[in-house]
């Protein structure tokens, strides 16, 4: 058996990297500089075998699973070891960016190039994988092929999901030729680590080129209803008014306190307001809002949601108006793999990049791989935090800087033989 | 010249008055026991026609003026003296009810009933009017006829207007008969009382009967805009945020606390709002809302519209946030005529009606009336305070007593001869 080391000069080709990028931002290319190229549909399709072809190019082996989860991979020195993957998704929001999970995909095939050229080999093989459909713009739920995978809800749940034009997730992957016969639950996964733009705008606020992902936040949403009483803005004295509004935006500032209170990882927001009637001169009779309520610890989150129940409590009996709330969806925390973390921040303290811990907000594929293997992920800094847009950008020193940590975070598993 | 006197004893019939605003409210009667009778529909026309009816019956002369308002005069042993008018409109809301305006027009025939079976002539002739499209709910602006008839806005303007479907002000009146020839500023007027629901809780919430209107208040409407920056709910910490909706919740607040530290008559409304771009899991980026500030004093409203904006000031440099406040109405306070606020006062405390003043916070006629002759109103209670709405309802011996005061307010002006 060869000798195991750490080649530390080691470094991807940052400006093959942001070529890749651009080449694949040109299917489904916008006016406005940014990419749609939606889960199933034609462009995905198109982008999906470019892909591959750049794989194949790089010798790489092709799998495709029944959820069309792709597998790309590069052989191993014990081919029985589990894989050592990497990866994210190629599709993107209606209006989405070049970066946001296409730069998880490149940013791997880098690392293969980077490995081929210079001719290093892994004991355990190394993968590159692009889920379906993580954005669940087409179709519900999001991160559809990883959860699939993890076995978050099952395939025949994902089959049958359709589009607004009542297509099904399984005759379109049939239709794009990416219903794969690799069956779910047969594919193993040693570890895996995913590189992705922040979406938020911690690392650029703080001039940091890494992010070490300790976990991503668990995720509270709730529907709260205020009801009042409609009456005619000019004769009703303020005295006797059942104002639902004045009760609701007094809500809508304890959300944002409560998330302060939990400083600095809680979070809270009020996105969506509806007013009834919503006419200038009549006092609003009822207020729906949103509530998003995120904290890395479930204990924390669960404590936000009590007290925001109670503060509802509170002014319900001040102001005798009922008020509802309801939880319509709940995300768990997710912490990721201390080992994977440790990979993650020992490569960038080596590579001399400058990193802090940046707790993710939004949810990744990785969140559902973690159920399976260990996991990390690697933030780089967006530009302005602007994800989800066809503004999206990020500088090619922070690309560059990201698949370097991924480069070597993955080395640390995969050991090279030297 | 006969001796002049005020028949103390005499009272309307209350059961009439019921019966005939019943019948009224048969024309355009809805399934939830309300009335749709919009301006210058078939069904305003059918209105028109059995109140003109009911008048004929009572004796009384009928003229329609060039904006469709239409007068229903008894004569006077003096005829050169201008009438001693009351009135009020007969166009409903699309979800109307029976009461509102209807019962301005109904007392005032009742009264003249009451003079006719009594015998009782008067020194200046009486007039009953309906005004033209008092509502606004089919062509704007609101209180149509009357500010025609005061010379707020220009005859050519109101003919000008259109409804949804193009129909204008000018051809509606034409089809339905009701394009009078009597020529605007033609008509004179020596005083005018108008009765009507309270259209707000005031009256009931005191068990009072009947509200002396000291006049009008002033009314300012304005477009409020906060411009916050548009992010994901979960990547951005609280500390970085420009959350338009938090900065807007404030002002919300504010203008609740505004109307409250100009008790007891200052009004203060936020009923529309409209967040960008309304989605559960997008910090706002952009909120739109509307103020209504009221007051009956309008060196006082005036006041409170430069707090406001004071306090918009202080937030945008807080909060670093542009915020745009543009005034869009402003209808200025209206006190009405001391002699005439008197004689309601009197003819009540003979009556031995409970009696309070009550500032009117929403529109009437007699707000342009009052710039052309010495005006007054009487209010009832009515049910809940509701208004502009199917379910509206008054009590019968509140109806009567308004009418009694409204007979007796009109005598100590029109003069009855003994």
């Amino acid at each position: 058996m060869a000798q195991l080391g750490l080649p530390t000069q080691l470094r991807i080709n940052g400006e093959r990297l942001q070529r890749s990028l651009l080449e694949l931002a040109k299917i489904g290319a916008t006016p406005k500089g940014g990419v749609c190229r939606l889960a199933l549909s034609d462009l995905d399709q198109q982008g999906r075998t470019w892909v591959i072809n750049q794989a194949k190019a790089l010798g790489l082996s092709v799998s495709i699973d029944q959820i069309g989860n792709t597998f790309m991979r590069r052989a191993g020195q014990r081919s029985q070891l589990p894989p050592v993957m990497t990866g994210s998704h190629i599709d993107t929001q209606p209006t989405g960016g070049k970066y946001d999970g296409n730069y998880g995909v490149l940013a791997g095939l880098e690392v293969i190039a980077t490995l081929n050229e210079n001719g290093i080999e892994t004991e355990a093989p190394i993968e590159v994988v692009f889920w379906t459909n993580e954005e669940g713009s087409r179709f519900t739920p999001v991160m559809m092929g990883s959860g699939v995978f993890a076995g978050a809800f099952s395939l025949e749940h994902a089959y049958s999901r359709t589009d607004q034009a009542g297509k099904s997730v399984q005759n379109e992957l049939e239709r794009i030729g990416f219903l794969g016969n690799e069956k779910i639950g047969e594919h193993s996964c040693g570890a895996y680590f995913e590189a992705h733009i922040e979406q938020g705008p911690v690392l650029e606020h703080h001039n940091i080129t890494i992010g070490v992902v300790p976990g991503v936040m668990g995720l509270r949403w709730f529907d709260c209803v205020v009801h009042g009483f409609e009456a005619h803005a000019g004769p009703t004295p303020m005295e006797i008014r059942q104002d639902a509004l004045y009760v609701a935006s007094q809500l809508m500032q304890y959300v944002i306190t409560l998330a302060k209170n939990h400083a600095p990882h809680g979070r809270g927001t009020v996105g969506m307001v509806q007013v009834f009637p919503n006419s200038r001169n009549v006092i609003p009779g009822r207020v729906q809002f949103s509530v998003d309520l995120r904290h890395p610890d479930s204990a924390v989150l669960s404590e936000m949601s009590a007290s925001l129940q109670k503060q509802i409590d509170t002014l319900s009996a001040v102001h005798r108006m009922p008020i509802t709330l309801e939880e319509v969806s709940y995300f768990p925390p997710c912490s990721f793999d201390l080992a994977c973390i440790d990979a993650i921040r020992e490569s960038s303290k080596d590579l001399g990049y400058s990193q802090m811990d940046v707790v993710s907000g939004a949810g990744h594929d990785a969140i559902y791989i973690a159920r399976l293997a260990p996991t990390g992920m690697i933030f780089i800094p967006c530009k302005d935090g602007i994800s989800h847009n066809e503004i999206e950008d990020a500088r090619t020193d922070h690309l560059e800087a990201g698949a370097n940590v991924l480069l070597h975070s993955m080395l640390r598993f995969a050991k090279p033989v030297i």
